[in-house]
């Protein structure tokens, strides 16, 4: 076992073997992290939101799902999930643009959080996927209208997930703190524990 | 004005320049159209559902809505929808490994026809991008879990866009007849009506 930080407002990256079992940690509740996954070998086939959308009919996977690549291969499975399981699939990774229409230029976001972890294993960061927004609250009212909510995920709550592939997995503590997206907490850090 | 033809189970790709309108007209009824659009100069900049959703926090864009790019850059305005207003952005197009799910391997499918369609216009084709499901009626329910109906749009339905910048255009008349994604009717053809 393992503890890994995700920094406050940061990134981090880290490759995952086969078969290798790791829980994303909400430390202090609240918190959403934005989760990307690529193939070792072949950073174009990634994890993908639609497809995974697509595969059970579900706006976001719940455990025992298999969540699946832009080729439709099996990148990970869900095997557990302590929180309420409230996650979206829904909405982009902050980036420098939105922070730019939300009035605040050279703000932290996670597209940049992704770049930067990426380059820390030595790898070109490709354009930022869609991500597994982990505790992220978006309802969907029956007439297709979202909103932002604060995430209802506590302290120490978790998900886990089984790497089916070789991975580089990428982590972001997303630091959104125009919108309440995060709790009232606001951005915090969080954790990643590998199973040994 | 110029009418020009999706054929049945196939695609069509066009340039249009800053400000052309078009309607996309679902000429039998009940059949869903793929759309995707790429900046005309650099096909990496390309429509995207997850940054249009996050533009107007909706699921779908309604008429006087903008759609917006992977950099959140404005490249088409919905300027009217003669249709019920039921379009899909959450399922990924069809395409050959869908289909081997499926068990119908070698079926036409969406992704396929957009790359012959951009070959047609000497492009390479990119990674089929999030496509903008006209039509395409995909009901969500109070838990989340999505389901593929037959559309409710009828024959003459049309929905049309201002292009706000420089376009690659792609449309597929969505060959799926496994689901009733498209009406009773099978696969037809649909057009597109260039306005002067």
């Amino acid at each position: 076992m393992e503890l890994l930080t995700i920094p406050a407002r940061r990134g981090l990256a880290l490759k995952l073997d086969q078969g290798r079992s790791f829980a994303v940690v909400n430390t202090h509740g609240g918190q959403v992290v934005d989760f990307w996954a690529f193939a070792a070998d072949d950073l174009t086939e990634h994890l993908s939101m639609r497809h995974t959308r697509n595969a059970h009919y579900r706006l976001a996977p719940r455990p025992g799902d298999r969540l699946v690549s832009n080729r439709r291969r099996t990148m990970l499975t869900m095997t557990a999930d302590t929180s309420p399981g409230v996650h979206d699939t829904l909405i982009p990774c902050c980036d420098a643009a939105r922070y730019a229409e939300l009035g605040h230029p050279g703000h932290d976001n996670c597209a940049d959080n992704m770049r930067e972890a990426l380059r820390t294993l030595g790898l070109e960061p490709p354009e930022p996927p869609a991500p597994f927004n982990l505790f992220m609250n978006i309802p969907v009212a029956a007439d297709g209208a979202l909103s932002a909510e604060a995430p209802v995920a506590g302290p120490g709550d978790e998900v886990l997930f089984r790497a089916e592939t070789p991975l580089v997995a990428v982590f972001s503590a997303c630091p959104h703190d125009i919108m309440p997206v995060n709790g009232p907490g606001g951005p915090t850090e969080a954790h990643i524990r590998l199973e040994s």
